[in-house]
């Protein structure tokens, strides 16, 4: 049984160590392989990677860390300019427009589909869902689409882009998650990256939301 | 009319300082505001670094150095690999195969895409031609066609790809640089990095028959 199990094995996964991705992990740990972090100088980096590498070590699945200096160097953000640079406010206020890094989605997918094609792997998934397409471009279904056709031109083995979730909300995610069961306590989200989710930044309420929505208990402990 | 010209740079272009690209550098001089040279660890990146420097110097063009550390700890080709790993032959048997670096070309176009976004810049420009199909999936049209829409659709602006040569020989290029007076002596190709040009390795041959098929005098001077 071991052995059907790691004969398909054929992706990586983008995985940040917060909500999203790591409802993801678990749901499709059977086919992964490989789980990238991409430390792009994010203020909540600390605190996802942590996540990200413990669950990575419960599913028993190679965790590998890729630094990305250039992003602090040459692509502005207030994602990696600092915490008091994050606005406090709902997801989709413009003001969230300040945390957007131009098209990280295709940089982090790009460097991915490179290694993927490395070790003979057939796939990438990515956790972009449906509330991020208002703001981040790069997280949208027609992105996605043309990515996917891009990394198989692209490359030898024609490697996949897999984005399950781009049609359905965080909200879905959350639910789906509780079905199988992810401890939701070893995800992080917040983008002020403090040593609890600080409950007023864009992403801590989006979070709250998508537990209310979905009807599940959040087990997160906010400062507020 | 230093005016007009500065309002129209509105393109970024990846460049190594090789032959194609500084072509392609000179005959959209009046286009592009940013050269990015990446550095993934290639035996050449030295010796085409100084020439891309001093082209974008007699040009006025900013020129930046984006390091990628992460190519020669997670993605393996012979171009990264010290000299002895490149084979001697023709550019397109099969032993060019080690030199290919995985989805190279999508990994700097992403970032150089993000970078473009960053600063307001509308279009990348990219010379990869219609010689390197063959070895290079990230090279074909139909990679060239996919990223431009993967770039357009996840970025605000809709940052274009440019790639002009995608459908015309290294002969073609080397007829265009010489019509608009490239001096092609301050352009590096061999993957093996010497002091001068090596004169067997698949790129120094390619070099050598384009001009030679272009009725180009070729100012490179060669080991043999």
């Amino acid at each position: 049984m071991q052995e059907q199990k790691t004969a398909v094995k054929n992706a990586a996964i983008i995985y940040s160590g917060g909500l999203d991705s790591t409802t993801l992990l678990y749901e499709m740990q059977h086919r992964i392989a490989l789980a990238i972090t991409f430390d792009y100088g994010s203020n909540h980096a600390g605190r996802e990677m942590a996540c990200a590498k413990e669950n990575c070590r419960r599913l028993g699945i190679e965790h590998i860390v890729v630094e990305l200096d250039f992003f602090r160097r040459y692509i502005r953000s207030s994602l990696t300019s600092g915490s008091d640079a994050i606005p406090e406010g709902t997801y989709d206020d413009d003001n969230m427009r300040s945390t957007v890094v131009p098209f990280r989605n295709g940089i982090m997918l790009s460097i991915a589909c490179g290694i993927a094609e490395d070790r003979g792997l057939e796939s990438v998934f990515i956790a972009n869902h449906g509330g991020d397409h208002a703001i981040y471009p790069d997280c949208r279904s027609e992105f996605v689409k043309a990515m996917d056709a891009a990394m198989r031109a692209g490359t030898y083995m024609g490697v996949r882009l897999e984005a399950p979730y781009t049609d359905i909300s965080k909200a879905d995610i959350v639910k789906r998650g509780a079905a199988i069961g992810v401890d939701f306590a070893h995800t992080y989200s917040c983008y002020k990256g403090g040593g609890h989710h600080c409950g007023r930044c864009g992403t801590c309420r989006e979070r709250k939301e998508a537990f209310a929505m979905a009807g599940v208990p959040d087990p997160t402990v906010y400062d507020n």
